[in-house]
């Protein structure tokens, strides 16, 4: 899978480029430039484009609101098991049925949402004549309702829609409402869906996959298995991280990258040995929130486009999966781009004054990693099941995900198999 | 003209209230609540909607692609003759027509856009059979553009939609293109209209006036005269110390109007003193960026009710009267509430450790007031017209602004005439 230069690297080609210090900088540039200029600035614009949200204890109340002033009368709410026993489901139904709607229930997807599930989801849409697609779970459950929204507007095969805008026609109004914090799956413009043949997971990447509206209810949080608060925390330290470095980066991005940083490490071990304490829940909910509105525009890098493969190959949790391969790639990005993780370090509560840039990314690695420790993630891939002989196949088809054009430094292939031999 | 408390005055009355400090900490919400606990908890729930920015030097390069991607065939495009002279709406024009868009330009405008000239606008609107509607201009015509897409969408007389939410039907798709640092009319739910009858300024707020896409180009920035620089910059501080102050402000409110604050004291003098200092536009630039997505989600206060006063009695520039108002009404409120302007400070650069609050805040608006001198603002309201015998109606009609229900301390007509007699 490859990506178009004008959606993904919009920061262009200097990891460090920022608006402050750019090559306009004492410049001033009137009506009249050739195009090679419009063009060369082009590359430099920063985009940002995320959810209208609406956050806090008790937001779930608000989730008939939004469907009708998106025009719904009969949303498709699609969920999970784990949420329907946790009285969330019902709760949503309730909130929508006051206000009104029609809503039809569909749970029938699995942990990694699969490409079947996808297509079966689609065709109750279908019968059910369904005007508006409402999530209500974890990452899987977003992506399941956002692959349901693509047929809906574009009809096909799921697997068709990889890539960078291949989703042409205009979907459904959604309305996602994340259970997890997080995935970011409610703010960000991707899906990730398990093609069931090949054994991968696919990356479907469009501006039409923003939600209209995200509800984050952090009261949502509280039902979580531990390991699962653990794993999609990570997952959201990764995001907050890989965007912050990414070629894509933009001043808007970093500041959403920083705060999530600095919430995480300040709170995620807190939901984890005090699973009572809600101030640490809400914090938990605001750092996944920002994690989500840095990568969707910032787009993310070699941790995930790894991890991607793993959790093909295996259906491992894909935070879990993050948090084991986060601390590798940081030390491998930081050899050629040190400077970038000082600011991440500084969030991250290390000092930074006098430290050289690498020690100090060195540092975040080794916090990253301390945390992984102490939520229960275990120390390589190999506990989760990948062995030796799988790191030639594991290397070559990360090097064809999305998430690698945004990665500041160049990967080869043998780069990859190296940090796939050392997160073993 | 009123609000409702659901939609304006979401952070509750505490104005110090977060998230992280609240009555639910340590305390957990499990699905089942009493509607009592809903209703209290949806008075502190945080909105946040802003529109998709695309941002940079040459951001205006892409403005028909989003005309494009909005379905528009035929844009209507709202300009003024300033704008035109400087070469910007030709140049608005070439990019919408090489995305295969026919526009209409309509440019019958003045400053402190009045409801006459909305009605007119809207005709033209009809007449030429458009669907997208791109204002590229100052505050002004992005209001003005406003005006016309509420009247395409709705009918009616422009006056009607004064007040919260009374904007009912949806509008054409907008695109706004600022060239001032700015009004944030770009990013946000406001519209204000002069009413050439009663001499006021009337404000319209639904969040269907939140535009589609904000395209913002720095080099715009670079033909503005430098007192419409000053004033709009000043308008910028006041947005974000305003939002940051609000009774609805959030976390997320909270992190714009800081990292506003920081910039333009940063920058605001440097693009008056080196108007070709390029870097200093664009972190004018992008602070107008956070500051309105600070207030367009938290609201304002005491400073915007009395300058919209003010400005409806002398068709007197927004940001200069902002600029001369806003150091009286910090004092004011900082005598009730300190604590709120301890943050503001140090993002202006103030020294805080071991400073009582208060004086953080004297500080700041002795800080904000010599920035005023330096960029050219009068010391006082008469400087602009103000007489003392106006002052008893300039309160009144105060008390009755939108802005009001946010300003985070109680105001009551005796205080409003005290402030105005300061600020005189
Ligand atoms: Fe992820
Ligand atoms: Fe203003």
């Amino acid at each position: 899978m490859s990506l178009t230069s004008e959606e993904v690297v919009t920061g262009g080609n200097d990891p460090s480029a920022d608006w402050s210090r750019d090559e306009h900088q004492g410049e001033l540039l009137g009506p009249q430039r050739t195009s090679t200029a419009a063009v060369r600035e082009s590359a430099r614009l920063a985009k940002f484009h995320v959810p209208e949200i609406v956050f806090g204890p008790g937001s779930l109340t608000e989730l008939g609101h939004c469907g009708l002033r998106l025009g719904g009368r009969r949303p498709f709410l699609v969920t999970d098991p784990g949420l329907m026993a946790a009285g969330w489901a019902d709760e949503a139904v309730a909130h929508l049925r006051r206000a009104g709607l029609r809503p039809v229930v569909w749970s029938d997807i699995t942990p990694n949402p699969k490409d079947h599930e996808v297509q079966g989801g689609y065709e109750r849409y279908v019968e059910s004549g369904c005007d508006v697609i409402v999530g209500v779970g974890g990452g899987s459950v977003i992506d399941a309702a956002k692959g349901v929204a693509i047929l809906s507007g574009n009809g096909g095969r799921i697997l068709d829609y990889e890539g960078v805008d291949r989703v042409v026609q205009p979907i459904p109004p959604t309305v996602m409402v994340p259970s997890t914090s997080g995935t970011g799956a409610d703010v960000s413009q991707f899906a990730v869906i398990t093609d069931t043949t090949a054994h991968i997971k696919i990356t479907i990447v469009s501006r039409t996959l923003v939600p209209d509206i995200s509800v984050i209810d952090p009261r949502l949080l509280t039902t979580m298995p531990p390991w699962l608060n653990a794993a999609t925390g990570l997952d959201a330290l990764t995001h907050a991280i890989e965007a912050f470095v990414s070629r894509a980066h933009n001043p808007l991005t970093d500041m959403h990258a920083l705060h999530a940083v600095e919430l995480i490490m300040g709170n995620l071990l807190r939901t984890q040995l005090e699973p009572r304490d809600f101030g640490a829940r809400l914090a938990m909910a605001q750092a996944a929130l920002h994690a989500g509105m840095a990568f969707t525009n910032a787009i993310l890098g070699a941790t995930h486009a790894m991890s991607h493969q793993v959790g093909g190959l295996l259906d491992a949790p894909h935070g879990v999966v993050n948090g084991v391969l986060l601390p590798h790639v940081i030390r491998f990005n930081a050899e050629a781009w040190p400077d970038r993780f000082v600011a991440l370090g500084a969030a991250a509560g290390l000092p930074t004054q006098g430290v050289p840039a690498y020690e100090v990314a060195a540092g975040l690695a080794d916090l990253v990693r301390a945390l992984a420790d102490d939520v229960g993630v275990p120390k390589g891939l190999a506990s989760l099941g990948v062995v030796e002989g799988d790191v030639p196949v594991l290397a070559r088809t990360t090097l064809k995900d999305a998430c690698m054009a945004t990665n500041p430094r160049l990967v080869e292939l043998r780069d990859v198999e190296t940090l796939f031999r050392e997160a073993l």
